[in-house]
């Protein structure tokens, strides 16, 4: 840390507007309060704090630049891509040690998409480009990018990348780690580090995009990176099956994943989230008597899947009348929805303490009546709305009822969590809203060593301070 | 970094034999010198250095422990598992700044491997257990641990962790790297580590055992990882083709990958490849009149995909006198073993000098005769034989003929491979042997980071010194 002169310290932040303005261009500095709040909620509306102003700068180059400027600065970045986080990673939070509000770095305008290489099977996406759109050019191209969640349309590939973004295909293809070849990020001293070159064998020292993938801004901002795209699968087959119990699934789902090579998706979901999101969206319960569990398996091939999948199927006890199957787009699209919509369901109804677990595969039919029992115990009344990505052992824990500020039904889950052998986040990160449970998942040794790796690459904590770390 | 007492520091080297002793047992301290010579010297012959001593922890505990210790008198860890590696990073290197010469850690009795995990398809292996008995555990539960490489008999887990090791299988299913769940490893401050719970969604903060990946022991001392393991292929089929240049086989590979959904293996080698190899080993060459080109296709499924292999090519133009296939063991093993048998072959001729290099895929066909023109520039007279893995752009240059300390042609050809967008080190790392070339393929930036890193997880330089890092 170099010590700097006292009074250029404090003069920096008056100039600071000046500076970002210069690099980035005028239009591309908000700073009107209306415009700067509407970024800094967080849009689970729990989370919220002040930016001295949004920055939007159009290139690498612009951002280095405006990280350097803010680190000579001594001014915190916060860095947002489309803000559909829900751990507050992505708005301001605490930063004591840094000159007043942080800047808010908006990667929106990095939003290109390069050239798909049909050869390599790969693409390069700007950080600001949505997941949609990457999409969009990868099928353009007759291929596909394997990671795939609901907030397709704002989510952007920086964020996915910063906080590992998971999804409903991790079971068949990975998270958003496995997709990224090389990215390219400008660290806190204003260097850009850069790996786009596609080499898919490239062992020469540590892997910095590597390290990047799930540090949620706080080791460099991501703003462009290489990735890995997989063949279109042309074929799919979805079924949607009512079961008793949350054992009776993973059991079913360990069975599948032996037996079906196409299997793409594993989803559970419960009666109450059924029943809320038949209410809250008018959609029609996919047959009359409503069942304890819901599992929607999803499998895709070169050639239609059904067959093996129903053959998966044939030694199994299955009840015919609580089992739904598409193989036509809308048919695809309606089943799928009753679990899609859990999210706009539940938020309807209040703001929800969201938590994402992982538990190891074995234990997750005992978990899941506990954690309910548990959330009754710390908050009774309050409604327990349960769903996630059963092959991957991924349950997102949804409470409503309990204030924002409230935090023993979050604290009571993650502990039961830690007990089983699971993991306090499975795909939505630490952020701002789990900094204080990070030690139930995390030994003292890991922290430490995770604490060096920061002061190291960000030795002022200028990025995304708050964050992650406790 | 502490500042310790000077008279401490000195007396400390000539007592660490008696401590280590303590640690582990006297009869796992190793100080006969023709002993310790059998672990100093690298299997390639070109790279070799003092150790005080050999020692061999049995478990993490005394792994940490003898970390610490060796961190407290300021003495060099040098990591050996297989000591199969090709760039000297398991055999002692230069090391000022530190007391002596080094201890040299074998992770040989770290060797166990613990149950298969059928319902999460995975495993726990021991740093020292070797590839072979790995993938023997897992077929006995019905999986395929999926990286091979030819030295599978002596290569250890940690090894190929430490140097994210590739092998034939990178094609399918990626490097060691895409198989690490997670690791347990001893760092430079005799803290451990340990992710070996099998979360496959794990999101709380960095992911170390990711950066430990690759980073040849020069961040901790891998003890144990949880592996990823996949379903077990009945079914495969072995293609060789003899084809005229590298670019007609680079486009065949292209069409072949978008065709293919079992392609599990695509190698390259070369007319005097296989002359070498059939004169050094007996083999019968597979087709009278020799190819310029080889190319070794392998595909594998739950059911026998020769049909799809023979129906991929059916659109080609392919030389029926310059084919052959093999579905059987013994067959597949024959095709196999022209490759395989590279290694061996050349180092019967020589000490050979041994670059491992990728190149964009779009790039191989122009390499192939341009770094043959560069060594006959540079080394007139000297014999190049290459081959590798083609669908990843990963070839291996060797060169016998220049002296083992001449390093022109090796300079030469990095410098090609950098010049065309390609990586100086594909899957042995850099070990000893790249540190002055790292620059060519990393940028300031990012050596920067490199070494903020390692100094901010190993202060004093202890593990590994003189690898890697320049």
């Amino acid at each position: 840390v170099v010590l700097r002169d006292a009074a250029q310290r404090q003069g920096a932040p008056t100039d600071l507007a000046e500076t970002l303005a210069a690099i980035v261009g005028t239009t591309q500095v908000l700073s009107d309060p209306s415009v700067v709040e509407s970024f800094t909620t967080d849009w689970t509306r729990r989370f919220q704090g002040p930016a001295r102003l949004v920055v939007r700068p159009a290139d690498t180059a612009a951002v280095a630049a405006v990280i350097k400027a803010c680190s000579e600065a001594r001014v915190g970045v916060v860095i947002q891509g489309g803000n559909t986080g829900l751990v507050g990673g992505s708005v301001p939070a605490a930063h004591p040690g840094l000159e007043g509000p942080p800047v808010l770095l908006s990667t929106s305008r990095l939003d290109s998409i390069g050239p798909v290489d049909t050869v390599a099977s790969q693409v390069t996406a700007g950080a600001g480009a949505t997941l949609a759109a990457l999409q969009r050019a990868a099928r353009a191209a007759g291929l596909e990018f394997p990671v795939d969640l609901g907030a397709r349309d704002s989510a952007t590939i920086g964020g996915m990348i910063a906080t590992n973004a998971g999804g409903v295909h991790v079971i068949r293809y990975g998270g958003t780690r496995a997709q990224v070849v090389g990215v390219e990020a400008a660290l806190a001293d204003g260097q850009v580090v850069s790996r786009l070159g596609g080499l898919v064998k490239d062992n020469t020292g540590y892997d910095l995009s590597q390290l990047l993938v799930g540090s949620e801004g706080t080791l460099g901002v991501v703003t462009a990176a290489r990735l890995r795209l997989v063949p279109h699968m042309a074929e799919r087959a979805v079924l949607l099956l009512g079961l008793a119990s949350t054992a009776a699934v993973t059991e079913l789902v360990a069975h599948l994943r032996g037996h079906l090579s196409g299997l793409s998706a594993a989803e559970i979901f419960y009666r109450e989230g059924m029943e809320l999101v038949c209410r809250h969206s008018g959609l029609t319960p996919p047959w009359p008597e409503a069942s304890e569990v819901y599992l929607l398996i999803e499998c895709s091939g070169r050639t239609s899947p059904l067959e093996e999948m129903l053959e998966a199927l044939s030694d199994l006890e299955v009840d015919d009348a609580a089992t739904a199957v598409a193989t036509d787009s809308s048919g695809i699209e309606r089943l799928w929805s009753y679990r899609e919509r859990h999210t706009e369901s539940v938020s309807a109804i209040g703001v929800p303490h969201k938590l994402d677990v992982t538990l190891p595969l074995g234990v997750l039919g005992e978990f899941e009546p506990a954690v309910r029992r548990r959330v009754e115990e710390v908050a009774p009344g309050s409604t327990a709305i349960l769903w996630g990505h059963v092959g991957d052992g991924n349950i997102h824990v949804n409470v409503v009822g309990p204030g924002p500020e409230d935090e023993r039904v979050d604290s009571a889950v993650l502990e039961l969590v830690a007990g089983l052998g699971g993991s306090i986040s499975a795909e939505h990160g630490i952020g701002r809203a789990k900094t204080a449970w990070l030690g139930l998942s995390r030994s003292e040794a890991e922290i430490a060593a995770m604490r060096a790796i920061k002061t190291a690459l960000d030795p002022e904590g200028i990025l995304n301070p708050g964050v992650l770390l406790p």
